[in-house]
């Protein structure tokens, strides 16, 4: 378990399961509302080419239940403030629309709006093109 | 420029350089902030088996300055609100930290302080163990 490579054109939907975000039924569910949404997530069936993986945390503690999206030669994508009992459903189709590009980056107006409004930070592929750095003027 | 594969043994220090968080000599610099702090890093030695990238967008934009570092096998980690006058020297060190695990978890003591306080986020390696799911409990 977990130690399986990724394969190369496999996607992954990562799921922090410690989060204390909002939940999907108030404080009755002894689980936290990360591993809410990762259960709801685990009885979906998950866009062709894609994988979902439980996290321990993604460390952005402050900002709702958080996943990722990130695949070989794709940008990494993270997204917080998901509400476990609302956000599964936006998540597969943004995976699905993650996963049909091949560089990561969904248009943005065909980009989920909580997606739009809640990316915490992206991290680029291994192999990306370094921005042009002229010597002087705001780049 | 920007194509060259990571190798395998290579962690990186990747500066977004279109921040526009503190900047390192007030509004006299047409550069902005985050090119500013990519600047001051490229005049210096980087530990051995790192190296510096410019990014275009990290997307951490209303958290200041921002940066990630990542390796093969490692944690990635982004940091952000840096100050593009006072930072620099924080991350060589945190960099040679970071290098100096083999999955970019640097202890809690030895982390540095600004580390400790700005993490925005981090994904883990490819390979990882998924923590182990209860099924009811508190995971």
């Amino acid at each position: 378990m977990g130690q399986r490579p990724l394969e190369t054109t496999e996607s992954e939907l990562l799921v922090c399961i410690k989060c204390r975000g909002v939940a999907a039924h108030g404080d009755e569910d002894p689980r936290r509302p990360g591993r809410q949404l990762y259960d709801q997530l685990v009885e979906q069936d998950l866009p062709e080419g894609t994988r979902l993986r439980a996290v321990e945390c993604l460390q952005n503690c402050d900002y709702g239940n958080t996943v990722a999206l990130r695949g070989p030669g794709r940008w990494t994508y993270v997204y917080g403030n998901l509400d476990a009992g609302q956000h599964a459903d936006v998540l597969l189709e943004g995976l699905a629309l993650y996963h049909g590009t091949e560089d990561g980056l969904i248009p943005w107006r065909q980009r989920p709006e909580h997606f739009k409004r809640n990316c915490v930070a992206r991290v680029p592929p291994v192999l990306f093109t370094e921005p042009r750095l002229d010597p002087e003027n705001d780049s």
